[in-house]
């Protein structure tokens, strides 16, 4: 993975889709070193949620974007599958409903936000409205050019409020969409999750990749970075994004808070109660 | 597991909260029987979520209710371990906030609903409304009595809607929960759930259970009934709620959507598409 710096031009040809920068030597590897750090995810996460029940205000928000295909599904499956389901808030954002499409465009993702203690999961986000809102006229131009700002300035309004934000841009190559796409056709189980639209859409992929650059150029800011995942080998890519969030976590460190009450004359306490309970009453 | 019906006079203490009806015969085979659940689980969820997005309208509300230490967290936990999380929408109600305090009591639950294809688990519900509120006066005693016709009606909404309901009661002995509170004192990793409170709480024991029976009498209904859930053996409890969660998606039968395009031409075309895309911009 790569974390991008704003105001760096990017060139998203320029990057290798089936790369495995700072990764483990192979397929192997990296499942045995994905599986090792749930264990350690696992109890992170329970300390942030610990903390949060004492009022520690911080939580994470992982933004996964990336073409169709891309993995951004497989990759909150298999990063969260370590994590207790009860500490993270994951959504998936698809076309905005009627409802959505009457509110400014941060309204859903205002409502989808982690709370303090949790962790978030976006599959998709507010960035469709710079890319596919761009590649398809959805909004006037210079509406879309003013949300670039209006996004940084929300993102520093979350990690002023305790948001620790890790974008992550899932890079794949048009050949590796093909093959998968081509696999979704030969596997019945698949084939509901098949749009023909999605063809039609690859002729936009020049489109598309520059509208990415934009959003990675403009919106790489040092308290929301994007980072650029190598995703054509879904082992590197599942192994990569839990390895950012396993290092974001761990610079959070959030701790246990200290018990704050007598335990022995809890004990006392407890051990002393009648073994009938109706019998107190 | 026990499913109680509507106006049936219920005595919790006539329930053995160490038994295991219908259950396997120890914990070693507990625990096999409820990992063997998981792969068909995850396969029934798949086509719920699959089903959704060619309008199937089912999901399905698993609500866990349960004195304090009864494993809700645990059950959340383990329960929803081998689905993906991408399709669960998972939420635990806590002492409602000031916001929330302001709107009516099913205002926070029905923003927290599972949509069109997901598996909702609520870890506390609009039941702590019946439940809490009654033994601590925290409403006047008309207004909750008029809530359990309330809740019925909703739920009633809710499965005209394609809701499946399904209502946990995790009952655990007074004897069991001072074992569980004691084995948090034991552990400094678990002193942040611990409560002084928690204590004092027990003395409403008696009042606590009989709110529970109130409930389950009046809101057992054929659209959404409660199953009581003996839960001193954590084993058990997963067991008995991964299986009804098992039987009711069975009983759905949610059906991958029919492919409803030409996957040859699909085929054909992809594979006509020149290998660099930029070639046809």
């Amino acid at each position: 993975m790569l974390r991008l710096h704003g105001g760096q031009s990017v060139d998203l040809s320029s990057y290798r889709t089936r790369a495995t920068p700072a990764g483990p030597p192979d397929k192997a590897a990296g499942l045995a070193a994905t599986a090792r750090m749930g264990e350690h995810l696992a109890g992170l996460q329970e300390r942030l949620w610990a903390a949060s029940t004492a009022g520690d205000r911080r939580r994470v928000l992982l933004v996964l974007q990336g073409m169709d295909t891309s993995g951004k599904g497989g990759t909150v499956k298999h990063v969260t599958r370590p994590l207790n389901p009860s500490g993270c808030r994951i959504r998936a954002f698809r076309a905005p409903t009627p409802e959505e499409r009457k509110h400014p465009f941060l309204w859903r993702i205002r409502r989808a936000l982690p709370e303090a203690g949790e962790i978030g999961v976006f599959d998709r986000s507010h960035y469709e409205d710079v890319l596919i809102a761009r590649v398809r006229d959805l909004a006037p131009h210079r509406e879309i050019a003013h949300r670039y700002g209006e996004i940084n300035r929300f993102e520093q309004s979350l990690a002023d409020d305790g948001f620790t934000i890790v974008k992550c841009f899932l890079h794949i190559s048009y050949e590796e969409q093909r093959r998968r796409l081509l696999a979704r056709l030969d596997n019945p189980a698949k084939h509901w999750k098949f749009n023909v639209g999605d063809i039609d859409d690859r002729d936009l992929w020049p489109a598309y990749q520059k509208a990415y650059e934009i959003a990675l150029e403009r919106c790489s800011t040092p308290q929301a970075p994007w980072y650029l995942i190598p995703a054509d080998r879904k082992w590197y890519r599942n192994w990569a994004i839990s390895k950012l969030l396993l290092e974001h976590l761990e610079a959070l460190d959030p701790q246990y808070p200290k018990a704050d009450f007598d335990m022995e004359e809890s004990r006392r306490r407890l051990l002393a109660q009648a073994p009938d309970p109706g019998a107190r009453l």
